[in-house]
Order: C-alpha cells, then sequence, then structure tokens
C-alpha cells in the first residue's frame, strides 16, 4: 500500500492519476490532496478518495471547501498548504502535478524529507534542477518522471550505466505548426495552438509543446535528472509520438521507448515503479501505429528550443529566468495579449537583462523567478519582436 | 583481459568476432580456433592470433594444417578436436557460431564446463534448447546471444523481471521475396534468395531469411533463452531492419533496441557484457533511416514460420527435426535439386515421419537429427509438394 500526495489533483495529471488509484483500489491510499481553485471537483475527489488534508490556493477558498466537507479533512492553503499536503505524516510518494513554478516550494520540502517524487511539474527541475537534485541524493528520495519522455529514458535506462550514454535522443511530436511556414506562424490564434495533434494535455504546456519550448524545459529537466551534459542530449522531431524517446549509448546501441499516448501509462509507471503492474488500458498496435518518421527540428521556425538550450548553458538562475518569462509570454498569448511569434521574442529580451542574476540557490531563484516575470510583463506593453 | 575460443573462425561470425578482437588488443587473447576447411584463412588467422589450439573438419586438413603452421600450435579436428577448442584451459567465453547442428556438442561441452558462450548458433538452442539451458543453470554458464534480435531482447531486459514480460516481438526484414505472389516465389533461383535487402550473412542464414525459417528458428531460440511461451512470442515484418526486436511489458510499455544492420555491434555486446566499450563503428542515423514500417507476416507466403510453431507447440524432438530438415532442404535448393517452395513441403512431411520421435536427452537428439536427415533426402528424390 503506497501513501499518496497528489499536488494538482484537479489538472490533466492530477484526474489520470486519481483514475489509476480507484482502478487499483487495495494498492494506493490519497493521504493528500492539492488544488488551486476548482472546489466542484476537489470536493468530488475528497467525497471519493478521503485524503486527510487537503490544500487549495487561497483562505477565501479554503473557507468555502471547509464549509462544503465539513470538519472530518483538514483544510489549508497557499505556499505553506502546499507543503504541509507534500510531507503530510505518512505519505511514501508525492505526485508533484502542478503547473508551473508553484510548485518549487512544495516539491523542495518533499524532496527534503526523503519522499519519492513522481515528477510531472518540469518547471521545478528547470528552475532549480541543482538544488533539487543535490537535496535529493542527501535525502534518499527518489525522483521518478512521470513526463512521456523522461519517463522513457528512465524505462530505456534501467539495468544501464550512467558512464555509458552517449547521448538521449527527445522525441517531439513537433505540434500543430510543425508544416507552418514562418509567415504563417505570425497568426496562429490560442485555439489553433491548443489543438495538439497527438496528446491530451493541459493548456499551458499544449502551448508550449506549440512554441517547441516544451522540448526544451525538457531538455533542462534531462540534464538533471540524468546527469547529460547538455551538447549530449537532442532532438528529434517524429510527429506519430509513438516512440517517447531513446537512449544512444557509447557501443553505438539504441535504446526507446514506445506505446501509446496516453499519460496514464507513464504515470502508472512511476507509482509502481520498480515494479510493473498489468494494465487495463488498450495495447498499444505497432502495425497499425504506421511507418514511424523522424526529422531534425527547425531551430529557425521555432527559437524556444535554442533560447533553453542557451540558458542550460548559462546556468545560475538563467532557466529560471527562461522559465518565468515563458509563463508570462504563454499567459499573454492566451489573453491575446501577445501574437504567437512575440513569445519567444520576450524570452529571449527577458533573458538578456537578467543575464547576471545569481542562482546559487533556492532564494536567489525565487527572487530572479518574480524579477523575471516583472520584466517579462513591461516588454509586453513594449511590442519586442524577434 | 578476457580469452576466447572461437567455433566457426573462417564464418561471416568467425571474421567480425576477430576484427573486433583486433580493435581492441589488450582486452581479448584468442586462446583456440575451430574451422571446417577453409585452411588459406585459418593459416592466416594462426599467423595474426596466436591461438594454443587449432579445430578443423577431419583428419586430413588437420594435417595440412600441421604441415603449413609448423609444430607450436596444437591442430585437432572432428567432433572431439571442437569440443577440445571448446573446453581449453583457460578459455573464459566461446563464440558458438558454427553453421547448423554440427555446433551442438562443443557448444553443449562449454555450457557444461561452466564457460560463457557467445551464441550465434542458433542451431544449437533449437534442436537441445532445454537440455542446453539446464545445463547452464547447474553450471552458472552464462549464454549471451549474438542473433541481432535475442541481442536486442537481451538488452531490452536488462534491468526487468522475466514475470514482468506480456510479450516478445520479433521484427523480420521480411527477405528478398518479401513482395513475391505465391506463384512467383515458385520459380525463384539460389542467386536470388541470396540476395539479402538489409543484412550480409553467410548462405545458410540468408536461404532461411528468404523462406523466414530463420525466424521460425528464432521463436525457439527466444523460447528457450527467455522462458517466454510460443504464444507470446510475435514476429512482425519491419523492412528497414532498424529495430532489431521489441519487448512489450504487461504495464503496456513496449523497448526496443535499434541500430545500423552491421553484426559487429551484437558480436561486441556480447563480448563485452555486461560492459559496453566504446565502438569504432560508424553511428546510427536515425533520420536518415527513414519512415520505420511494419506489418503483419504472411504465413501462406511463408509456411516455414508456422512450422516452426507447431514444431515448438509439439516439443520433444520436433525443433530437432525441423532443423534437421530444413538443413538438407536448403542445401538441396542452393545445389538446385529443389524449389524454393519445396523447402517447406519437406520440412512438413518430415516432422510428419518423425512426429514419435524420442527427445528426452542428447543422444535422443542426435538420433533424431540422423534420421530426419535420412528422411528429408529420400524425400527430396520423391518431388513433394506443399
Amino acid at each position: 500500500m503506497k501513501r499518496l500526495c497528489i499536488l494538482g489533483s484537479t489538472g490533466s495529471i492530477g484526474t489520470n492519476t486519481l483514475d489509476l488509484v480507484a482502478s487499483f483500489p487495495s494498492d494506493f491510499e490519497v493521504r493528500t490532496l492539492a488544488a488551486g481553485r476548482n472546489l466542484d471537483l476537489l470536493e468530488r475527489q475528497v467525497a471519493q478518495y478521503d485524503p486527510q488534508c487537503v490544500a487549495v490556493a487561497d483562505e477565501q477558498h479554503a473557507r468555502e471547501l471547509r464549509r462544503r466537507i465539513g470538519p472530518g479533512t483538514r483544510v489549508t492553503h497557499g505556499r505553506d498548504g502546499l507543503i504541509e499536503a507534500a510531507t503530510y505524516d505518512g505519505v511514501d510518494l508525492v505526485v508533484s502535478a502542478l503547473v508551473g513554478a508553484v510548485g518549487l516550494p512544495a516539491t523542495y520540502a518533499a524532496v527534503q524529507s526523503g519522499r519519492d517524487v513522481a515528477l510531472a511539474n518540469k518547471e521545478t527541475l528547470v528552475v532549480a534542477g541543482k538544488q533539487i537534485m543535490g537535496e535529493a541524493r542527501a535525502s534518499g528520495s527518489r525522483i521518478l518522471p512521470v513526463d512521456s519522455e523522461h519517463n522513457a529514458l528512465h524505462q530505456c535506462l534501467r539495468g544501464e550505466k550512467v558512464e555509458e550514454i552517449r547521448r538521449l535522443w527527445l522525441t517531439a511530436s513537433g505540434g500543430p505548426f510543425r508544416k507552418h511556414s514562418l509567415e504563417a506562424l505570425e497568426r496562429v490564434t490560442p485555439e489553433e495552438a491548443l489543438r495538439h495533434p497527438t496528446w491530451k494535455m493541459g493548456p499551458k504546456i499544449t502551448i508550449d509543446s506549440a512554441t517547441m519550448m516544451n522540448k526544451g524545459l525538457e531538455v533542462i529537466e534531462a540534464h538533471w535528472l540524468f546527469g547529460v551534459g547538455p551538447e549530449r542530449i537532442l532532438v528529434v522531431v517524429h510527429p506519430q509520438s509513438v516512440v517517447h524517446s531513446l537512449v544512444e549509448f557509447s557501443d553505438g546501441s539504441f535504446k526507446a521507448q514506445l506505446g501509446i499516448t496516453d499519460m496514464r501509462h507513464p504515470i502508472q509507471y512511476a507509482l509502481t515503479w520498480p515494479e510493473r503492474w498489468e494494465t487495463k488500458l488498450e495495447p498499444f498496435d505497432l502495425v497499425q501505429a504506421g511507418p514511424l518518421e523522424f526529422e531534425e527540428p527547425d531551430l529557425e521556425r521555432f527559437p524556444c528550443l535554442g533560447l533553453a538550450y542557451r540558458a542550460l548553458e548559462a546556468g545560475g538562475a538563467a532557466p529560471a529566468v527562461l522559465n518565468a518569462a515563458n509563463e508570462v509570454a504563454c499567459q499573454a498569448f492566451l489573453e491575446r495579449r501577445a501574437a504567437f511569434r512575440e513569445i519567444p521574442a520576450i524570452i529571449r529580451s527577458t533573458l538578456e537583462r537578467h543575464a547576471g542574476d545569481p542562482g546559487s540557490d533556492l532564494e536567489d531563484l525565487v527572487a530572479a523567478d518574480s524579477a523575471a516575470r516583472q520584466t517579462a510583463e513591461q516588454l509586453l506593453g513594449q511590442g519586442v519582436s524577434w
């Protein structure tokens, strides 16, 4: 019986995780939940899974939830509430599935306290990969990636030695605009960007897929998870999204992980690791999956990918600044305050203005994150262009 | 420093193995060699690798080789010579690369004596898989598959549990006649059959690829190597030969091994296992490898595959009979004494006539092998048809 904390229980990863828990009722217990403001869904989750503690965004939502669910469940809120849920007594495994840098403090606390973490919140490692991995080594916490690409790499690396990795190959669907010209990219709308060709995911990560910043963030995440330098982490476009990623070894051999595009697969892998449990999902059909194609990514049309490599190579606070500017620019694009091609322009300019920000500890990174958000918002008003 | 015996040193796997040994001169020592009748090449190999003992086919070739290389190297011959080479003092790893059932006694002796075996001679496991695997468990001998498909499965199974395998998927190029109609298959010549589209291999295995008996033998080999039942070993046609095989796990995840079609890769893997050594071969280019296609095999046009499943399910001596009849029929096809479509017909009829042959120990199997060869030769004269 594993006792879970689910940070981000009302989002895409959170609801898929709870579906899985429901299909293995005697193997998991939901000890704590955390979500933002979707109280209707959270109320139903509390009724179904009976957690001991629930964290929400703020005091007002906490009061409202208490009123709805009665006194049997502790309700907390804000940053401290998230940390309390993540480190609650008896929690074995924290599913970290909040969206964006807001997930960092609670994930950090979970790692520090030695709990295992099923990590879907890639921003945590993008912003503070060095610190998180250092704490994990010290506490014995194991970080199990839920992102399908890193989950694939984790599977390919079972029984292998890190020193024998030559290169990691992250596959990218290429997103909805894979074949768009530069001109066509100027005019794309949020609705078009939200129509992902192969994966069903939340809005932020779907926009990141359309800009390919998602793959950039994944390069940074892979660097910290597997200890491989940026020059040895490559991206290959694979429109069918069937091969979830590949490892190339020093002897020239490649190993790949393949499967259907359903996030319940990598979530289950992270929840049941080191075991593999019989799935109830439909089997993958290799013959039907059709010809599998692989292409080089186009850094001219998708400059966010290049910006992510640059931030990783710069080190320090640069990845945190990249991530903060990207969150602001994506939100502005979704709200029609920025064009699609402004997203990389805002990120690049924000990175330039914060080139010297220190990034040695968590406080530095939180400060760099805040400062970069302010800068990005200011740049939005100025209409910077690529 | 690993000390090697190479059984079949003048064949395709043998010469590739010696190439690899030459590229890692301080890591391997060639302690013994065995080959058939190619004395010119064997003489050069003795000069270059300085083995302590060499085995050849018969007394006459042994005398001739002694005359050529002088008294410094022991020369033996025949079945006992092969066994002596395989179990020679100091040998750590036996590369078993003789073609056909002739490789069985020496491989069996190597396994019995606790030596590790890099196994390219698939007939050994086809004929006596149960006995060989039993001896390996008893002696601690480790069997490392060199066949690219089984080598791929071995790689995919690193760090995994046998109980968590759902199915093994062996890829098949489909051979040179993948798109031939039944009528066109009636008329194919040995020259056409020897033109394999993706792999460069010896003549026997190339004919086996054209009939798809090669894949049938591999199903039997996979059964013994990995302990998975025939109903859970599947074949998928993959004309690009880039994915060398796949494992499907109980949780629905697939893992695949990919690479260039060069036998030096799986040979090196088997020679250096559990380590992976930096290769000097050209890297695999996933983008250039082109669209990867997968198709169901056609058992009507390629009935040898179905015969192999049937023999494996029948058990006992049936796989040995299948293999013996196939060796005779292939040789007859190469010598134009049989048409391409007669190969499965001869195998099926031989299997029917030996349905009751016992197969509990090695003597039984050697007897079944001899009897099946006689039967197959007789059937050849009678013109059986499918």
